[in-house]
Formats: C-alpha cells, sequence, structure tokens
C-alpha cells in the first residue's frame, strides 16, 4: 500500500482506476457513482474502459433496474465460482480486471486494504473528495434538493402551523387538542408526515428555551411561551437521496428584547452573507462577514462567564447533495473560492446558556453572479 | 500498519487497546461502546486504564449526559490547542495517551490508518466482530429488542387491518375509502406511523405478485387480489439504536393451491427450525433442516428454467441487535455452535420468478434449554 504524503503528486499521474467497497448508507459516493442504493456493502469499480459495480445474486436483478445509464452490473456469485471462498475477493477482482493499483476513497476499509496491498495490488487514498463534481451540482441534482427543501418548507410551514393554534395555559405551556405541546410530539408529528411524504427525517432539532444554546440539542419536554424555539429540519429524500435542510427560530407570544435583538442580528447576518455569495468569493470571507455583521450589533463570539464558547459558535454553512454535510463548508477554515453549482446552508446563530440560542438556516445555490434561494419561507420570530 | 494475516495469533497477546473513528451511524461497534449517538464522526478509545470518547465542542455537553457510565468524554478542542491544525490528531493522540499499538474494526479508515502508521503507531485490524459479546445480549439489550419487536407487530396488524377493510374492485385491484391501494401506499402509512412511535423504517418491504419472487425488492404499485403480499418490517427505535425484524406474507381473497402449499412449507420449515434452535446447536444445521422440510414439500432449491436461483435462496436468519444483519448467521456457512443471549431471526422463504414468493419471519433469542419467541402474532395466509 503506497504511503502517499503528498497526494497533490496525484495530479501529475495519469488516470488511476477507482474503486469502492460500502453501503449505498456508508458513502454517498458508491450512490453518487453508481446510482444504486444498497444497505449491504457491494463494490464499485471504475478503470480506463469500464465502470460498474459488483453486488449479490440477491441484488442483482434490482441493481439492473436501478442502476445509472453506463454502470455494468455483475453477479458476484458468477465470479465466485472462478475465485472460490478461501481466498479475499477483491484481489481476485483486481487481477481479473487488470488493475495493480487502485485510488479509493479516505474511508476504505483497513481489512480489505491490507487483503489488496498483501497480493501486490497498490492503493493511493485520495485526497477527500473522492469525486470533486460531487460538490457542483448539475442540473438534476438542483431538482432533487429543491424537491427536498420544498417538502421541508411544507414541514416547516406545519410546525409554524401548530405553534400557532397552540393555547397558552395559565403555567405559560404551550397546549394544543387539550394537550400540554412538547418537542418530541413536534418531532413525531414532523417525521411521520415526512415518511408519508417519501422522505425520512431522524434527529429533528425541535429545541426550547436553554436548550438552544447547544447547536445540537434536539430537544425535549414541554414548549413555553416566550422561549425561543429552534427548528432545524433536515429530511433526506427516500427516492433520489438528496437532503433538504432548513432552521427557523419561533416563539409564542411576545419576545424578550434581549432575544429579538438576537434574533435580529442573526436575519442580518444572513442577509450580510447572502449579499456576497456568488463564484469566486473565498467561503472563509462570507463567514467572517457575517460574524462580524453579528458582532457590530453587540453579538461576539467568546466564552461565558462559565468559560464555555457562545456566540456564534460554528460555521456559517456546509455543502448539502446526498450527505448533509459535505463540501464546501463555509467556515474561517475554508480559504477557497465558492464555485456555481455548490449547493450551501447559510446558517449563522447565537448561542447563550443565559436564555438559549437563535438559528436561522437557507439552502442557496451559487451561481455565475449570485445565488438562487430555495427557500421562500419568510424569517418572523414571534407567533401570536 | 501490521500485516497481520493470522489474526487468530492475537488471542495469545496481552490486552491491546482499542480504537474507533466513525459516526454511530456508520458503527453499531462505536454506538454498543460509548452509547453515544451522533452523525459525525467521533472517537472511541480503550485501554488498560481509561476508556473515553472524544467529541467536537459542539457534542461535548450532550455527549456528558448521554455516554455509557464510565466513559470518559474529552472536548476534542481541549486537546487541539496542544496538538495544533496542522498535524493529523490521532498520532498527536496516541503518544498523548501512551499507546504505541491499536486494535482497529475492519472497517477503520485507511487515511486514518496511514496517518498513524507515518508516525510510527502499530495497529491491528481485528477480526470482526470488534466486541465478541455483542452477539450475546444482556437483558437490557433483549428487553429493547423485545420493545421495537412490539412496536413492529403493532405495524404488521395495522397493515392486516388495511387489507382486511379493503374491497376488491371489478378489476382484481384492493381499494380502500375509494382509493387504489399501492404498495407505496402502504409503505408510506407504515413508516409514518413508526415515526410517530419513536421508530424510524425505510425500505420497509410491501411487494406483491411477482415481486415476492426478488427478496429484497421493496415492492410498488396496486395490490391485487389473490396475489401474495410479502411485508417485511424492519424499523430501528430513535431512542435505543435497537432493531425489529419480521416478516409475514398475506393473500387477500383465495390463495391458489400452489401459493397455499409454498405457505404452509414455509412455515412447517419455520417449525422445524424453531424445534432445534437451543445453545450449543450447529447453526448450518439448522438452516439445512428447514431447507430439508421444504424439500421433502416439493420445494426444492435450484435453478429455475431461466436459470435464475428458486426455492429457499438466502440463509435462514442473521443476527439482530444495534445492527438490522449481524452475527451470527444461521447459513450453511456457519459450523459454530448458537450462543444463549444470540437474537436471530428465523426466516425461510420460496421464491419462484412465475408466481412470486412467500417468507415468514419471527425473531427469537437463543437460550440454555431453546429458545423465546419475541413475536406472538399468527402465521395465516389468506384475508378475507
Amino acid at each position: 500500500m503506497r504511503q502517499n504524503s503528498d497526494f497533490s503528486s496525484e495530479k501529475h499521474e495519469t488516470f488511476l482506476p477507482k474503486l469502492i467497497n460500502a453501503s449505498s448508507d456508508e458513502s454517498a459516493d458508491i450512490l453518487y457513482a453508481s446510482g444504486f442504493h444498497a444497505p449491504d456493502e457491494f463494490l464499485y469499480f471504475e478503470t480506463a474502459d469500464r465502470k460498474g459495480i459488483v453486488v449479490s445474486p440477491l441484488e442483482y436483478s434490482r441493481a439492473c433496474a436501478e442502476a445509472k445509464k453506463g454502470v455494468e452490473v455483475i453477479d458476484r456469485s458468477d465470479l465466485m465460482s472462478q475465485c472460490g471462498t478461501e481466498r479475499p475477493f477483491l484481489p481476485f477482482f483486481s487481477k481479473y480486471l487488470g488493475v495493480s493499483k487502485w485510488c479509493v476513497p479516505e474511508r476504505f476499509p483497513l481489512k480489505t486494504a491490507l487483503e489488496l496491498s498483501r497480493e501486490g495490488i497498490e492503493l493511493v487514498c485520495a485526497k477527500s473528495p473522492f469525486f470533486p463534481q460531487r460538490e457542483r451540482k448539475t442540473a438534476m441534482e438542483i431538482a432533487e434538493i429543491r424537491k427536498s427543501v420544498h417538502a421541508t418548507e411544507e414541514m416547516m410551514r406545519c410546525l409554524h402551523r401548530m405553534l400557532s393554534e397552540s393555547k397558552v395555559n395559565a403555567q405559560g405551556y404551550l397546549e394544543l387538542s387539550g394537550k400540554i405541546v412538547t418537542c418530541d410530539f413536534l418531532r413525531a408529528e414532523l417525521e411521520g408526515n415526512f415518511k408519508k411524504m417519501g422522505y425520512t427525517a431522524s434527529r429533528t432539532i425541535i429545541a426550547c428555551g436553554i436548550q438552544c444554546a447547544a447547536p445540537h440539542n434536539i430537544g425535549s419536554g414541554p414548549v413555553k411561551a416566550g422561549e425561543p424555539v429552534v427548528a432545524d429540519i433536515f429530511p433526506r429524500s427516500d427516492a433520489s437521496g438528496y437532503w433538504g435542510d432548513m432552521t427557523r427560530t419561533f416563539l409564542k407570544g411576545k419576545a424578550p428584547k434581549s432575544v429579538m435583538r438576537a434574533y435580529n442580528a442573526v436575519k442580518k447576518a444572513s442577509e450580510t452573507a447572502m449579499s456576497m455569495i456568488r463564484a469566486g468569493v473565498i467561503a472563509a470571507d462570507v463567514h467572517i462577514a457575517a460574524a462580524e455583521t453579528m458582532a457590530e450589533l453587540g453579538f461576539q463570539t467568546g466564552r461565558g462567564r462559565d468559560g464555555m464558547p457562545c456566540g456564534f459558535i460554528h460555521g456559517l454553512g456546509h455543502g448539502v447533495g446526498l450527505e448533509i454535510h459535505e463540501g464546501p463548508r463555509v467556515s474561517p477554515l475554508n480559504r477557497k473560492p465558492l464555485q456555481s453549482g455548490n449547493v450551501i446552508s447559510v446558517e449563522p446563530g447565537l448561542y447563550y446558556p443565559e436564555w438559549g440560542g437563535i438559528r436561522l438556516e437557507d439552502l442557496v445555490v451559487v451561481t455565475k453572479d449570485g445565488y438562487r434561494n430555495f427557500n421562500t419561507m419568510e424569517k418572523e420570530l414571534e407567533i401570536p
């Protein structure tokens, strides 16, 4: 196995055959390249003149029907009769294809790598991403993401409706049809509805009050009036595999002034960021401008009295596609320019352990001159 | 990186520190060991005197609240200040812990393995499973799986009810509330209900007619009376991560004799298999007995007229736990004895391209003297 510490040298090499060994749940790359969804591990290969997948006989007929055009489907059992069950399959298969050196993804499984290297097959571990073209979405991909965002907005409006129809009881808790409204109930409603629409959403964030201070706290327990409710909804299409991702923050009743000020700062940061987005802008600069907007409005990022990070404690955004978090990252660490066809989230937020947090997230596609926003839903904190 | 072709030699070695680098979605092992659910990659380590996880600052407080007792939680950013962002984290962390040799799982990512080996940290790729104790469930795990199976049965009964309440129209198709019943509709109903119960089910198999001839065809289109409907339902608990798994085959109206004969053969094979299950029995022998039962009733396994495999074309069962397919396999290839605490599916099936297929699946826990069946639902083909 080649231990290549300077992957950039790959640029000067000729074409290297590619190999992935994973399930489509584990690897968005294998789904991207093959178009085939399978919960169990299968193989994808790409040589100078062939590309294809190797699947178990159980999956063969489905793979023939579902795999992308131009992707050959091979029944593994047809080759197993030549390979036998005693020796590992991949070294045999590499020799069968005449490949002595593969380019593999960063997460290629070590055991398989060792089996290959033991039989003299060289491996070059690709610099991420394995398919750089995944970061620039095709028209088909943009259409699929748009559908997922529309489904997401439909559920965000459903949540808004439930909060709107809730009454505030004497203790300040929300009630709907005589029952206390909890984060868990709201999550279950939305996730259940998504399933009926052909989407899977899990760990949907519906957090309230001080729970919102931790961006990944999914939330639990009863919702109170006057406290922020952060709803970060990210379903995946069961059919296409493309994700939607969207966040709104709501508050039933009248917002405390401090919360409203933070909300307006986050909204302003979103607008600042959006105004900069276009092909060629440095990703980090967009993040920094959003952070500065909030700082100028009095919301600094740093450590709170307890020493815990507070303020704008995460990156402004991330790519979305067949993975919920993929490239390009929009963070201070990414000094690369955005490219047209990038689909990125724009999600400034502010987090304070004293009262919770605010986050607002839209999904946009970067264009030559600017961007197109997949979202249409307004940004309003208070729900009467 | 040690290229160990004889992993059994590990038995004679002293304790090796363990390391996993994955998200809990990718690795049931990291969820098992840490108790922590996270969609993004984190680290689990186990040395002679410490075990813990290393998480991003975003996840730190949640990890402290949710990780298993005895699992130390480390904020990665606390160490990053010592490590810096220039060099890879894991070699630094290994030296920080004083570890020069790790045992890692088969799917350990190649890139990370190369980073470690480049700095002289040895890796031994464990023989699967990484945590052999995962195959023998604790009382807590058995209770969690039981809950998941109960939820599965509730939805199987819901499906039965929908088929029962359907009317057959003049063309022989099922209708419910005046609408044609499709596999897609039934799947969406069940998966939506699961979400509201705190379970995630995806790719639920509701296949009808000749679709049932391919065990992994999830099914689509309208359901006809007189044709088999295979329902293979496998939800995962959002809270615990444990799966349920269950299959029934139904048929609206009167079954053709050939289908009824196949159904009875599969049911008989299930009974034969169950009667053999106890700690100590060789897994393969249970499979073989089920296959022979069906063969004696006239259902041989082999190739059909078109050369495609038909009959009993998959293994009798598999372990179920934090993975939907895990050890022990109950197939002709597994000559090892079952152990008490194994939770396995028992799912004989028959598949014929001419008319479809039948599968019946229960989930059982193996005991010293026999087994306990988590399922209680009867096995009846026809729905009037």
